[in-house]
């Protein structure tokens, strides 16, 4: 690979350290691709993880972005995950598609089962895909904009590694369990959210640890049940849910929907399986999907019409919607086609692609 | 009917206008049952809408209890309301099931789907049954519960008289908008949560006017978005979603997925029929059931168990599951068969029958 133009972006925080550099998208994604390869992982799989990273990249969701790629490779190298798994479809019922990831990436088994989902959808209105036995560090934005891409709704679910406690409690019992919505829209972007049941996500609280800076004591407990705003004592305590007991109940669902029906692991079983490493959990995912055609046939352009009024009633006095600093960033991006990330990062990924390639 | 014996409860708060009788629920319903009739709802109606306010009364449940019979006597005496509305069920796929409430309650249109729905989800593993053009006034929880008493696993939402804001906003945008989720359990009473979007249900800040109090500043606005301790100005004002922006979002689903999904009307639309008098939104409400006998099949037992395992785990550190208080509301009321309301309730009830029966 050739050497790349370094620019120094402006350092917020005065280390050098924190020094980032900007390079085209395209580059970042193949030095991505060269890395995973060359550690192992079969090209089906490698094109989905990149893909989901260079998405994160793209709109600037630093923590979902090519700051996973060397935990990626971690996980790559050490197992259990399985480097060429191939995803076993079970077409369970005319709305119903089961997914067992054998192991290996989510992904591949969501871009796998995605068209056959999108079917039912369009014939029942309503199909649920699960997809079990996967490995699972993307956002859930991605899966539910390819929903709305289709002029599907789309709402998903999964897990975590376990580190958040119910609400009164003090164990890390839940994993930071993200619920994601999309609706999508006759013009421009969907609407669409990506919020973790959490205060946080853990990776925000990752991130304040990289970075050698405080949380704020709302977030998290550590060990003891007691506030703290040390993010490396958080990440060994019990991160809180958003909203109290609300919060909570709804992590405790998420745990019940992507865990037992599914025939798959509670986050605070999936932590036993890397032998307590926590580097990327194994559990289950549940997507659905809603066609409005069926829902409303000809007269679905008059009521997606009445939601607009809805989005514009909430801009109009001065809230915000989901997702547009996500959206802003992408038109960002697009426009330069670069992104950045930090020097010690890029440092990182060119060794993982040279060491072992 | 016979007077009946009526007890004075300790009353807390001083006046007289705070004393409360007991009374068994069976003469409570028959008081609502000749209530309604006497004020010309259909029989059929009449059945679903007393057995919604009896389940809430057993529970403890006030504010969903009789506390609603007035409303819904001023309700089918003034109008939109069809009194003896038939529902038109539209069997739309293997896994949707559309039901017209034609403008008179919801729960008749749920009772009269509920056999399809429950068929189809059974069959498929996921089916919706959406209900439109209808009044909604009960808790969801019965409705979750209808689910898991058939082993299936429920979510269902609703909208609500708009009367809360956007997180950054100051307008009733969105109604309460609850989600309710129901588990079942192999032994005894199901996991189920069902909980208002909003920091607060609206009933809630009613019965803080009924009774005289002053509300926390954190539930609500007032008309110029200032936060309020009277629950008076709070009803002209706004309330505000639980967690903030993620509260909000959730919201949004809610009136995306309950009025144009199902070409209904959004809350601030709903608020237009009724002229502004704000008794019973018109609106419409979804309710997703899952079989987990289709998704897990044989093993769904073992699976079932590392559930319980969850619930007790959560138990076990101190927190609570939801639901407890009222299925400890439950355990008294079947024990004594007598329920307690305020006085004033009782009288009004009376005069309901009275006067124009």
């Amino acid at each position: 690979m050739n050497p790349l133009p370094e620019k120094k972006h402006a350092d917020r925080n005065g280390p050098d350290a924190d020094a980032r550099i900007s390079l085209p998208l395209e580059t970042l994604r193949q030095m991505g691709v060269e890395a995973l390869l060359a550690n192992g992982l079969s090209p089906e799989h490698t094109e989905t993880v990149i893909e989901a990273m260079a998405l994160a990249q793209r709109d600037e969701c630093h923590s979902h972005g090519f700051h996973q790629l060397p935990g990626a490779v971690q996980l790559i190298r050490r197992g259990p995950l399985v480097r060429d798994a191939v995803p076993v479809v079970n077409d369970r019922s005319p709305s119903l598609l089961q997914m067992d990831a054998r192991f290996g990436y989510s992904l591949l088994s969501f871009q796998t089962g995605l068209p056959v989902l999108v079917e039912k959808a369009r014939k029942t209105g309503v199909a649920i895909m699960t997809i079990k036995n996967c490995y699972h560090f993307s956002a859930l934005w991605p899966e539910v904009e390819a929903l709305t891409e289709r002029g599907l709704i789309g709402l998903v679910m999964t897990q975590g590694v376990n580190c958040v406690a119910p609400e009164g409690g003090n164990k890390p019992t839940f994993g930071t369990n993200p619920i994601a919505f999309g609706w999508p829209r006759p013009q421009g972007i969907p609407y669409v959210f990506d919020f973790a049941t959490s205060v946080i996500a853990r990776s925000d609280i990752q991130m304040h640890a990289l970075a050698g800076q405080d949380i704020p004591l709302e977030w998290a407990v550590d060990s003891d049940g007691q506030p703290t705003s040390d993010p490396t004592a958080a990440l060994k305590g019990a991160l809180r849910t958003f909203g109290g007991h609300k919060g909570s109940a709804l992590s405790t669902m998420v745990e019940l929907l992507t865990g037992p029906l599914l025939g798959d692991l509670l986050s605070a079983e999936s932590i036993k399986v890397d032998e307590g490493a926590g580097l990327t959990p194994l559990h289950g995912e549940l997507i659905v999907a809603l066609d409005p055609d069926v829902f409303l046939g000809a007269e679905r352009a008059q009521h997606f019409d009445r939601a607009e009024g809805l989005f514009e009633s909430i801009i109009a006095q001065g809230a915000r919607l989901p997702s547009q600093r996500r959206y802003e960033a992408r038109q960002r991006t697009l426009a330069t086609g670069e992104v950045s990330i930090p020097r010690h990062l890029y440092e990182r990924i060119r060794s993982l692609t040279t060491t072992t390639g």
